[in-house]
């Protein structure tokens, strides 16, 4: 079992950094079509997405927020953090396979409430920005080590 | 099967609107956290959740941003759109069973990139704000019907 740990705000520093990453597979676009209810064929539909400006099946833009948001509430702060809000500047469609990383920085300390900006940055394997963004989050105030809850199974098809 | 129905650029105008509802249960949970990969306790497990600020599980803030994506996909202005850009604002916690109505309406147009500027409000069932944005978007310059793929079926557990 995986362990989730964060890092209050009184440990946070400029310019700390965490990265995150998830490759896309038919599997992240027919589960984020349907949590969503976005179901597009440009995204699911192989024959229609070869008559797209794409030409080929992409990915959801908002998946890749989702991805930032994975890694906030993950690695930096992590467990703990409450989410104010998100700048997203979406740059670059994603394709099946395409592996991306999250990379967050610390960008800014506000004391008085306890709030972190962070630099969000989303590339693909090829060090092409996917999207780019800030967050707003109250980073925690205490220490946590947590044990990541097992999904169950989720079988498509 | 449903369709899917775009508004073109050139038949919007400011002050247009839609909207697009959607419910959250065990399923969104379990879905987002799976594609987003974020396996929080607090979204997941109903036992530590009671011990979290919220007292019981919550949605991920990201999910109540993937229906404003849907919503813009979807209906306004509908396939064929471009996400370009999108902010967030994390007002309220979202609970089981509640519904969320993601509202739209048409801000500004920009006619030299055929840039829709979109308002979005998220609220739930007692129309209390849970998500306020704005999005930017290229629209569609042509008229589309589509008929909406079907998902396959996902099984959880």
């Amino acid at each position: 079992m995986s362990k989730l740990v964060n890092k209050p705000y009184d440990t946070l520093q400029e310019g700390d950094s965490a990265t995150f990453e998830k490759t896309l597979t038919e599997r992240e676009l027919v589960l984020f079509a349907a949590v969503s209810g976005d179901v597009n064929p440009v995204h699911l539909d192989a024959e229609f997405a070869k008559t797209s400006m794409f030409g080929e099946r992409i990915a959801h833009g908002m998946w890749s927020g989702s991805l930032i948001s994975a890694a906030l509430a993950t690695t930096l702060p992590g467990p703990g953090t409450i989410y104010l809000g998100q700048d997203l500047s979406f740059r670059r469609p994603v394709k099946l396979n395409d592996t991306l990383t999250v990379s967050l920085t610390v960008k800014e300390k506000q004391d008085a409430k306890k709030i972190v900006i962070v630099d969000c940055l989303v590339t693909n394997q090829n060090s092409e920005k996917v999207v780019t963004g800030t967050a707003k989050v109250i980073a925690p105030t205490e220490k946590v080590e947590l044990d990541a809850p097992q999904l169950p199974e989720i079988k498509i098809g």
